[in-house]
């Protein structure tokens, strides 16, 4: 089946906010075996959306339309929707009382306006909004799929994967199921080459590659006439990935993210934190922090972008500083020492280098940072080339820390060495 | 003139790739007088893309392509642009030396296949890529404008705004000029309205708002035979919306950030600065270290998110912590103090609050944080409630953090206060 995704508002035709719906309906659809030849964006008018809707309906099978379904005037997609299929729209007296009590509850007083959400085309399927007072719809007609969806991300994101997505995946016969190994430490081209000959035979389950910073995501997605099958099917293929990328796996869940996957290292372990940054300048300390429940493992963060805060804080001395340079492997490993002793936690971590876009040198170039991590006095040192902005070297230093302190926990606690330099 | 966005690119309609050119374009026409009435997303794909080609060039003027300019079979869209328009391809000898040179002067081997980006539709004007190897064409063809640029936006971005920008806006008599005012601590709503009758007034120049995480920015563009005219046209009105808004602009200039004008701010005072961050785990300081040259003034932050952190780094008290609670204005307070003691930074700033999800009470709900700033010794506490996502509520913070630093030092020389609460 062939998906359409149309977003609606003025304000994406002006920049003023970036579609990320699109990619996520559009990353959400692929994982369950739609194809998506075309994403459109119209803008609050009533000639223009009309033409995207008939386009659409000749070219694809579901419709996917989000935005312009609120309370005001400019907001036209349910309206022209329904013209274009030909329905009326009558009031849906459930969704009036939703919207009562969504108002209620907040103790905001309602305007006249906000009744036109609950104005339904007829014969269609209603879908809650528990995040929102405008209600999802779909419209069934001729065997094509019409799905409209609120506009902002934290109304449609939980619309779609608790009613929109299961209604898509039972359009079809069989479902579609598809698990993520997700990967760090290893390079976007050499994870692909080291599933080429996978991918090159693959037909049903398919393994695609997403390279995310500093991490690759593969995705495997079976089509079977049901779940129990359909998993029968992903098992083999996912046990074979994380044969062959070994401990570089570090998780198969979708919910997890990396820095998560280190958090919940930390806590099985009894382990503390503590991060000392120089280029990053905390940036590694918030993606830790923006795991909820951070708080039982981290203990103090350090950013020492100057050399004088480096010697102040960690007791670094001017001679080791001026002999090696503040970007080295020697100042790195300091600061991840320095870390250990004035914060007293298990693991620290310590980033040193050159974000650009001046300060490179052709011995210390943009792009080269060196991250340190101790993991209970034992300290691995790496060297890392970043190309890109300032922010995307930044960027890219935090995920190789990331994935540097998850090797250098279970190198400890299974003496296994992932080829990283130690020192 | 009217302009259509076209991207081009499987990985957008698998949603591996959030479509940022689009938004970036869109908001560079707007500013240039261009209306945009549609944005497309297709792959590569020969009939999908010459489609989409036709359909635009019945109802744009312009027409902008992305992507789909590189050395790969895969890469179809000057051929199928030049299709299109029935236009031969012919090998263009500087853009083949161009190539040539991109990669001699990385010492990479030239593939085959790169030469297919040296060829060129007969007629078109060639748009060097200092930035890579795929030039920029703009094919005009019967009073349409078909612009292909390539995809990656480190090559279009700078692409745009040295070629393409000047060429598009040299289509229409006059040209069009437009400055932007930036505003922080002010509210989107409240900003709205303070201008209200000015945008209602308006034809020439136009005021269009746009709204940022914890900023407001006001562009006014005005249409004139030449660059002085309309200077002459957007001088007064922003002038008056200086007026208005007094010193909660904080710059008029493109190019200047807001975590650039606080740093800015420090280097014109001689001041250092120091963070202390609980909620925000580093954010602050990592906003501030984006500032290329910023180790100037910058000394240690430190991230104490845990209460023993506090103690140990701080020196707050238990009997303290336990008497207001770690959200609180006087341990916002104390974290601004201990800076500027363990630090001996100018400017300090504490951030404590709780981001959520978790860990909200009816007495301290997710959303509540406290953010004190001392310059010289002079504190200045705001509480501040936010909604939204963990991520949401700690970029609303740094933003609010930024917005009180320059307010704090503004006051500090001035004895200006804005009504923030002192103490």
């Amino acid at each position: 089946m062939i998906v359409e995704i149309i977003s609606v508002g003025t304000e994406i035709l002006l920049g003023n906010i970036v579609n990320t719906n699109a990619a996520y309906l559009s990353e959400k659809c692929a994982g369950i075996g739609l194809s998506c030849y075309y994403q459109d964006v119209v803008g609050d008018n009533e000639e223009r959306l009309t033409n995207v809707i008939r386009t659409a309906l000749q070219r694809a099978d579901v419709l996917l339309l989000s935005g312009g379904l609120g309370p005001t005037q400019d907001d036209l997609t349910k309206e022209v929707a329904a013209k274009v299929l030909g329905r009326n729209l009558y009031l849906h007296e459930s969704s009036k009382e939703a919207i009562d009590s969504f108002f209620k509850s907040r103790g905001i007083e309602i305007t006249e306006n906000n009744w036109k959400q609950a104005m339904m085309p007829e014969g269609c399927i209603v879908v809650d909004n528990p995040n929102g007072t405008a209600p999802g719809v779909i419209i069934e007609d001729k065997g094509k799929h019409i799905v409209l969806m609120p506009g902002p991300p934290n109304e449609l994101v939980p619309m779609f994967e608790s009613a929109i997505m299961p209604y898509l995946n039972a359009l079809e016969p069989g479902i579609i199921y598809s698990q993520t190994v997700k990967i760090c430490g290893v390079g976007e081209s050499k994870a692909e080459s080291m599933v080429e000959d996978m991918i090159a035979a693959q037909s049903n389950p398919t393994i695609a590659t997403y390279a995310k910073t500093g991490e690759v995501h593969l995705r495997v997605t079976a089509r079977a006439e049901d779940e129990k099958e359909a998993k029968k099917l992903v098992k083999p293929v996912v046990k074979e990935l994380k044969g062959r990328f070994g401990n570089n796996v570090y998780t198969t869940q979708e919910d997890v993210t990396l820095e998560r996957a280190v958090v919940d290292l930390l806590l099985a372990n009894n382990l503390t934190v503590s991060t000392v940054e120089s280029c990053t300048g905390g940036m590694l300390a918030a993606r830790l922090i923006n795991v909820p429940g951070v708080s039982e493992v981290f203990k103090t963060g350090y950013i020492t972008y100057s050399n004088k805060s480096k010697r102040k804080i960690l007791g670094i001395k001017k001679s080791t500083l001026e002999k090696h340079g503040a970007v080295s492997p020697e100042i790195a490993k300091e600061m991840a020492k320095g870390a250990s002793l004035f914060a007293k936690a298990d693991v620290t971590v310590g980033i040193t280098g050159v974000a650009g876009p001046d300060g490179g040198s052709e011995e210390k170039p943009v792009g080269l940072v060196y991250i340190a991590c101790s993991v209970c006095g034992r300290v691995n040192v790496r060297e890392c080339h970043f190309s890109g902005s300032r922010m995307k070297i930044r960027e890219s230093s935090v995920s190789a820390a990331l994935s540097l302190m998850r090797e250098s926990i279970l190198a400890y606690f299974s003496e296994v060495t992932f080829g990283a330099k130690k020192s």
